[in-house]
């Protein structure tokens, strides 16, 4: 069994806010991440995917192929785009690192396994002081 | 003459989009960073200022003074902002990262002169693989 | 369950020593981090907490508490001291990457627990090229 | 039980590409890999090795001669070589990030076992978007 | 005045080799550069254009443009090739970084100066230790 | 003209700190840095040298040599050692960046020219937020 990561990045604007708080609520509970008019991020996204090494290939995966999917699947929805509100598999969700990497690894399973392989982990970091990891 | 140079980060949203076009224009001109609904990044800033070393405390300048300045001033202004809609310098201008730039440059140019320094330099990094460097 | 980490930094210097041996016997065990005169890093410090995410937060742990902890109980005491001399949590421990390791995750336990999350690893950088480890 | 981990460097010459294919076959499977006049890269190695801390030092393992057993078995060999032609320990693989990977695990094992440590991963990094991870 | 720097990457192998020396004289004068069997690196490339903002798009040149001018003329003819066969403008010239760089900033500079953008500096880096830059 | 860059780094302990003021007024002065006990940096020096391409090697400077005098002339004597008590060349001097990146310029500037180069610059990095530059 080998592990394998492939990196990709988006640029996105979001903030954390629960409509149904006022602005002093949301900025009580998180802070300058709830300010009404959005902030941003570069998040780095670290997928990795599990299995044996093919022997003719010496791959475990197809990193371009893992690349496509990753790309179509999740980081062209997320780039240059608002996270709470230009995203369908983000509607109605918390914007939050957590609830964006479970989500991450939610989308992404379904097509990781079509490929032949497991995916074992997301990390998602959201500055060089922050990052989020889920197993699944 | 030596030069120093302190990095500070702040986390925004902006766009780049001249309200008198349509989306169609602001898209053909700006692509991807026209999205009307925001994204956003981790800006890196570095601040050079050059000058004599005073021979008593071997400082051209001393860096806690030079920190607050770039807070006060310029990131705490910024930092989880929107620059398009939030930030009292920006109002009116692009803010693409060479407008930011200049702008930056002009905001602390007076406030280390007072301290007796001068303004070398503000070089801003929008993603790793993008930075502008601007000298006055 | 969810993994999320705070990177935090301090400026330290130590030295590898035995008080009870010579200097050319702790020469001969820790080689040039054996410097009577001390010498000193750059160290970078994530502290992994894991948890169930809070629905209505979007968080498995609020990040400034967990700053504030991680800066109030360690990183205050060790930035900008001398780890063998200054530091009460390291008196009497030899003042390696992996004793480190190990107390800090000690001091922190309690405390984070106290938020009800749960403290899961630390990983002390030393250089960019030495790191450790430490799960409890 | 405390983990240690050593970065170590080596730039190298490669190819993925089977000889009993045609150039068009091994570009099919392999894309821009598989150039004939070879490609190469920067690569990271990551050793972590794990263990008890030795009361008396406050270490795992002595790092220097953690870091002379893997310069002197795999580094050296692999640093401003073709990994293809030039490596004996690869001779008759292919040369991926995955099989180079397990390689040097396989290779490094016994020499670290007989430090009395005990060999944790293997960490490969390709590129700043791609790397493998290996625990026996 | 300001400037603007966009970083693309390639991975290609290469070897310091004069033809008509021997393999003897080229070791002494190259040293390990000098392997029959080629090395690689993963190159950092910083190309620096500057010039005056353009008031209705805060640009001083398109980046998407400057992307495409430095993929289609320089990287895409370096990446998973080799320096000294398969290069066209590297024909017959030393696979040295400087040489390199030299090079790439003519190849450049009549496209960006097609574009209405001035051509600053190329910056090129081999490894984490050794970069050249060239200012024409 | 060309100009390349070597890294080198080193880890040290040193303090701010005049002998003839009080522990009051060195802390006034200088905040935690004057800590009585040290604290120390893992510093980053970056050599940079201009001069011609020599036609027959490709190169500047031959980066071996190079290398060989940073590493007797500079680093060797500052690594892990204390700044202020152990490194002959800073004797008598404030233990500042400033002061510390016009004295390596000077101790390396004639050994660099009996290579037949010149030196440009010395760039010296405390931390990942502060260096300096020095350019003679």
């Amino acid at each position: 069994m080998i592990y394998i990561t492939r990196r990709e990045r988006f640029n996105s604007a979001h903030k954390l806010f629960r409509e149904e708080w006022s602005n002093e609520q949301n900025y009580e509970t998180f802070g300058k991440c709830s300010n009404p008019n959005w902030h941003g991020h570069n998040y780095e996204l670290f997928v990795t995917v599990k299995g044996e090494i093919n022997p003719e290939t010496g791959f475990v995966v197809d990193l371009k192929e893992l690349k496509t999917i990753i790309t179509e699947k999740v980081t062209n929805k997320l780039d240059h785009k608002n996270i709470n509100l230009d995203v369908e598999f983000m509607k109605g969700k918390m914007a939050s690192t957590e609830v964006l990497a479970v989500t991450i690894f939610e989308v992404l399973k379904p097509h990781i396994e079509a490929e032949g392989a497991e995916l074992h982990s997301i990390k998602l970091c959201e500055t060089e002081n922050n990052f989020v990891e889920y197993f699944g």
